[in-house]
């Protein structure tokens, strides 16, 4: 059996803990593991599977001998996924910083794990709103065609960061004390003003790009094109922040190009693996953040027709923000990796 | 001047609360007013104006010479708005028991406040989400029809009335303080199941009604039709319950028939009443509902072009539910039969 040495970026942030957990409770199979994190989070002691590793600053010199980098964000990747591949690691990458380069494939294994053969050391991991949101598409899409996508957010403040969940639960805190909070992380920490999230919504995620739109929302533009490899898909996003702690929810509307009914959507969503259908309005069941935290699945309901436009959809969606829409994607393409023998150097025990 | 003599029923609840308070503060004139309840509030003294008033169980007999009824809303006011009608009483009643009724006008005053004149005795207030959502596209549809609209919302517990507010509260605190909180009132009192709403989101406002689209959303597409008398928009919505406590936001798309500037529609917006335009991306300003809450304005931001289809707009809507959203507008119906000389008994000090 083949074991990697892997290296784990960003160790002790919210992603970085969730490999952690992913890679015990996966049974993911390595051979040594080196946690990295900047010289703030340095000399930090992690247990995992037993064993107490210390959190090494990260530095170009911290890949030697890695043959997977699982990298969960931060600025310093632009310049570390570089050297990392020099050393000769594939590395998995969180951060949008490669995502659209086009020598770098953008991958939802259950959707384009083909796109991981074409690597050429470094591998993104996409946008967190947009793998939940493809997750419930392509499974119709495989039906028919989708020719347009017009999708709102409601977005949990883990994807700032654990700094920002810590801020929801004070501010929740000094609200109910009746005291103040100077709210210093949302909607991100680099933007100069800060507005509170408790017991409100933030129509800013990440910073104005272009005609009013932010990165995030043209992030779901651009990152499905290139995913479904359909640049043609008229997509509009509006992203939003809600004080919810670590599930994203997305309400989407789509138009496909046949007319699909809604027992064919449902069964095609069933049957799509690390998709499940929450869908029976009678019970009351959909899906809410409180019931897709800490799972894997991305889960989908209150799918029902455009009662005006014969092809369009909508549909609610909702999955975990740190599992699948972002360190579970990523270990799941690293064990595509191991699984289909594309290792460099091939260890094993 | 004319002075009617007022009666509010729900005196005691979350909207009915609101119109005592804009009642002070519009000076709304007034010759009598009655406080109304259920028989489990009734006796409860509130003080209006440095006045005390106590609360009354409301009856068949309550509304003789009373010029104009404020109805907060009950199961009672089925039974009850005919009879105060029948006793000379002009009731605006802001329930969604006599919306639809052809006989019954539906009103927001800065868009069909005509429709007033036509009344035979009840005039119905729009669902909060409805008024919220049309005051941000009236002023659109004045530069070009709308031919279609899909929105989701983001509503506030308050729409659920007081209970839902102190459920919100509650379960927060329980949170914090690691301990449970069974969920007695979300999504709705009067259904089978109640799930948490604190760091969730309930993708069910109201019952479900007819495929897979619940009362809430069906109220948004008809009501919108009512109001603008434009039976051929084609809508689709999509009701969430957010943990905020008591301004609703919705995103919203619209294809308009005439392809508009931005500039356009922002100049639309500013120069509407009751709307204010938030929308400054360089200084981070855009519409928040701890912003809106306790404001008489409907605040839109985010006024962005789809990338994909000319006549396609996104806007970020956001509005007090229980001010513009319930009681103000309901006061303003009746600020404007005042201003008309349209009520029958003319009272005057």
């Amino acid at each position: 059996m083949i074991r990697p040495n892997i290296a784990i970026l960003g160790a002790t942030g919210a992603v970085g803990q969730e490999f952690i957990k992913l890679i015990e409770e996966r049974n993911f199979p390595f051979n040594q593991l080196k946690l990295l994190a900047s010289s703030r989070s340095a000399g930090a002691e992690i247990t995992v599977k037993g064993q107490s590793y210390r959190v090494e600053e990260a530095t170009s010199n911290s890949f030697t001998d890695i043959d997977i980098a699982l990298f969960a964000g931060g600025k310093i990747t632009k310049t570390l996924a570089p050297e990392a591949v020099k050393q000769g690691a594939i590395v998995i990458d969180n951060s949008s910083a490669f995502r659209m380069d086009k020598n770098v494939p953008l991958v939802i294994p259950e959707i384009n794990a083909e796109d991981i053969h074409w690597h050429k050391g470094l591998i993104a991991n996409p946008n967190c709103s947009t793998i939940i949101m493809l997750m419930a598409l392509k499974p119709i899409y495989n039906l028919s065609r989708i020719n347009r996508i017009i999708v709102s957010t409601y977005q949990a403040v883990s994807g700032a960061g654990k700094q920002a969940i810590d801020e929801l639960i004070h501010e929740c805190q000094a609200y109910l004390m009746g005291e103040q909070y100077k709210p210093q992380i949302l909607p991100s920490a680099s933007l100069p003003k800060h507005y509170p999230i408790a017991f409100n919504l933030i129509p800013q995620i990440d910073a104005f790009v272009e005609e009013g739109y932010t990165k995030e929302e043209m992030k779901m533009v651009n990152e499905t094109h290139k995913i479904l490899h359909d640049f043609q898909i008229g997509i509009t996003a509006t992203t939003i922040r809600v004080p919810v702690l670590r599930s994203h929810a997305e309400s989407i509307y789509i138009e496909t190009d046949n007319m699909l009914s809604m027992q064919q959507v449902k069964e095609a969503l069933q049957n799509f693996p690390g998709v499940a259908v929450m869908d029976n309005t009678e019970e009351m069941i959909y899906p809410m953040p409180i019931d897709t935290s800490n799972k894997d699945e991305i889960m989908v309901g209150r799918i029902r027709p455009d009662l005006y436009y014969k092809n369009g959809i909508n549909l609610w969606v909702s999955g975990d923000q740190i599992r699948k829409g972002a360190a579970l994607n990523a270990l799941q393409i690293a064990e595509y990796i191991l699984a289909h023998n594309m290792l460099k150097n091939k260890r094993s025990i």
